[in-house]
């Protein structure tokens, strides 16, 4: 397999967790979302993945694209160890946790939308670092409420080994602490990154372990 | 099964198709959005929904969120008829088109984000409109020329029954037409939409059939 990954992109860093924990080995192949204008625009990489985003999974004749899309399919051609429950409605449960990390926190705070708000708009760095703030701290605050409160939470989301939901939160702290975000209302939060953090997997999917770190 | 649900939450409105397609009938319960400050935060609705977002589908004792884990629970308990294609890659690639509009698109631009941007950032109601057209154009025009070419394109996403990807398109579609955003350089996603328009399961699930639609 070959996944094209930028070392700091929170969706390529959610399937190098997947891939780790899975023990797939592939080749790595950097996409410099600064350099150049972007090299997720670049007609080179367009040929791999016209929608000029990262991640994209090589997989034999096979190319995918979306972070979550591609751990369901790892999960299903790959099954152990599993990184969802299995029950049904523990399955929904992990999903949604991811889900509300990809759908209701990432989106809003990744890097296209920061230049929008820069450029397009014209907010200062200062309102810019309150939108990114602003959104974190809200979907942050559910999840600890949540995780807090919900029997299902072990040493990672749900009990004590990694599922789907710990690969989308994961990259989101990493995100959060780059951005300088106090986790100290989130404890829960914090204490499933320190134990996921002492994992090899989760270690050696982090950005500064990637080829292309600056 | 009973949904919490807003008519026009293009979220809600994904689940009530899954619903409809499988011949599950529902109790709505009705949360809406704008009224009272967002009865979606109301103390009520807080104790089936902490996280205080729409919708919430109650199983029996179980309460989901999230509309994709929703419609991926759904297709677990009830596969008939299927909403996700035979093998794995194909699985990847509607997941992926459901994704990228979940995730890429839907959520620049729903209400509590067009609200910040005006009031937070006191941007104008012509620059608001700018951004909820501009990451819909991006999104739409990726996903056109993907639909545009891709073999699997049938009646609908992939082939001609509907899909996941078929649930979050056409909530999306809506929500386009409703901020009169021009579809004519997006064909086959018009045509896709025209022809779930054409089915009863679709057409039941859309916002102006609604028991709470104004």
């Amino acid at each position: 397999m070959k996944l094209y990954s930028y070392f700091r992109s929170s969706a390529s860093y959610r399937v190098r967790i997947a891939l780790n924990l899975k023990s797939l080995p592939y080749e790595y192949a950097a996409v410099h979302l600064l350099r150049g204008g972007g090299e997720q625009l670049s007609a080179d990489y367009r040929r791999i993945c016209p929608d000029g985003v990262v991640p994209s999974l090589v997989d034999g004749e096979a190319v995918l694209q979306q972070s979550l899309a591609i751990i369901e399919y790892l999960e299903e051609t790959h099954p152990n160890p599993p990184l969802l429950p299995d029950t049904a409605v523990d399955r929904a449960y992990v999903r949604a946790i991811a889900l509300q990390i990809a759908c209701e926190i990432h989106p809003l705070n990744n890097l296209r939308v920061l230049k929008y708000l820069k450029h397009e708009l014209g907010v200062s760095d200062e309102a810019k670092d309150a939108w990114y703030k602003h959104w974190l701290d809200n979907g942050f605050a559910v999840l600890e409420a949540r995780l807090a409160s919900d029997s299902r939470t072990g040493s990672f989301v749900y009990g004590d080994t990694p599922t789907m939901a710990d690969l989308a939160l994961v990259p989101q702290v990493f995100n959060a602490l780059r951005f300088k975000v106090d986790l100290q209302p989130y404890p829960t939060i914090q204490r499933i990154y320190d134990e996921a953090m002492r994992h090899d997997a989760f270690v050696r999917a982090s950005p500064e372990q990637q080829p292309d770190a600056e």
